[in-house]
């Protein structure tokens, strides 16, 4: 196990022209393993815009034209890329799909974004998911390089039920491909990386699009990796950079003895059924 | 109903002598019903300090010196109390438990802490609730005025499991008399009581002891409301004060239709039998 483990989180800003934001992720994958990184993390939708009514005009199958050039990335560059996300088509149904590929270009894991996000803010934030999306109905945590990962889209980190498996599932980093907006980021993006990180002690990755100002969904930016015990290690600010992170995963077996949370939980009392 | 709803978070300074610390208490009490709150929340062990070793010596049963006192105070100032929590004896166990007292002082919930706090962190915090201190295994709600509270003491907060149930049972506040240190203060204190509130849209009430430089175990204080966007709605800093907040309730519904969390769960997904 190489130890620590490097990360670059790609936060690329996203327009209307697929082959082009392909190419530009591409680009940030090259980048990403010039700098030694150990995998390249793409944001949600990274080959379009995040808008429901045009979503099935990027979707395709897989393996399709996105999917494809990022494996092939990933070998020619030898590192592991977490493909943000993208529309997937299966027979008549979309998913909104993180695709992860290790430094072969081999499939390690699938994530069909399992919360869909379906909010109506007056003044502030309308968007519905599930006018073009099916959910996906699977847990997703691969191993790379020894270390166990969790695997969630965007709207997925609201939800402490899943985070909270992915951990006792064995994860020990958990990495989100996001796409906050101009009201859930500020309010929420940070807060949930923080909590998700604290509550389950293990390291959250939120990787999210730049801000382009054009489209009527704009991205909060900040991509952001915190450590187990909520200290935020990097953030962006909403323009497009890579940021790498090293971080040392012993860190959550270190967490884990010094406050055994994991353990203290009273199984006996809780329950989910509501 | 009454709306809106005003709480008065008591910040007191709890010294080794018992019942200075009760006449304290109970001067609060009379300052928050003259600034007409309709609910005194005191803090976790309001009465001695917070020492694993020490608690048997200010351990009583129910009803006893510090209930009755409360109750008493609660009923001659027509104002709830949140007797913050005291070290109860029942037979040969004792807890860490929380009364609750209407106008009337009549007793109308008990919540015995049900995650003990039990950590080790070389050079920062050692403690061990569980040497002296059994743990409750209720789950705890009551109505007053037309509204649903929840009730957990200090570490029950640190598990979103606990906070999810009793939303989803119908809680629209959540009062936490609390006691964080130096090493956890910074680190969750806020973290906790805004993410518990935006995760499952209710108020969330912390209400700590003042910081008494002298006990080995140092509060970090910060008694705080947070609104169910997780906005910090009062907060305190570490000396002893009277923090008064008013809470819209309808804003945990409004937060509720606008983004309908608790809707979205996917307890098709979900497991906790870990």
């Amino acid at each position: 196990m190489k130890q620590p483990l490097s990360l670059a989180l790609c936060q690329i800003k996203v327009t209307p022209d697929k082959e082009k934001n392909i190419q530009n992720a591409l680009k940030f994958i090259a980048k990403a393993a010039a700098a030694n990184a150990d995998i390249a993390i793409l944001p949600e939708i990274f080959n379009g815009p995040y808008d429901s009514k045009i979503f099935p005009q990027y979707a395709e199958e897989y393996p399709g034209p996105s999917t494809e050039k990022l494996a092939r990335a990933a070998k020619q560059n030898r590192i592991a890329v977490v493909a943000g996300s993208v529309i997937e088509k299966v027979n008549s149904h979309l998913y909104n799909s993180s695709f992860v590929f290790d430094h072969q270009g081999e499939l390690l894991a699938r994530h069909r974004k399992i919360h869909l996000f379906d909010v109506d803010m007056p003044g502030r934030i309308y968007f519905k998911e599930s006018l073009t999306l099916s959910a996906g109905s699977d847990i997703t945590l691969f191993e790379y390089k020894n270390i166990k990962f969790g695997l969630m889209v965007c709207y997925d980190c609201r939800f402490p039920e899943l985070a909270r498996i992915l951990a006792m599932e064995g994860a020990q980093v958990i990495i989100m491909p996001g796409n906050f907006n101009l009201t859930s980021g500020p309010l929420f993006w940070e807060l949930m990386l923080r909590t998700r990180a604290v509550d389950n002690q293990v390291y959250m990755v939120g990787v999210s699009a730049a801000r382009n100002e054009k489209p009527a969904y704009q991205s909060w930016g900040h991509s952001m990796v915190t450590d187990p015990w909520g200290r935020v290690l990097v953030e962006g600010d909403e323009k497009e950079i890579m940021l790498l992170s090293t971080i040392d995963i012993a860190e959550t077996a270190r967490a884990r003895e010094e406050m055994p949370l994991l353990k203290h939980r009273r199984i006996d009392l809780y329950k989910l059924d509501y």
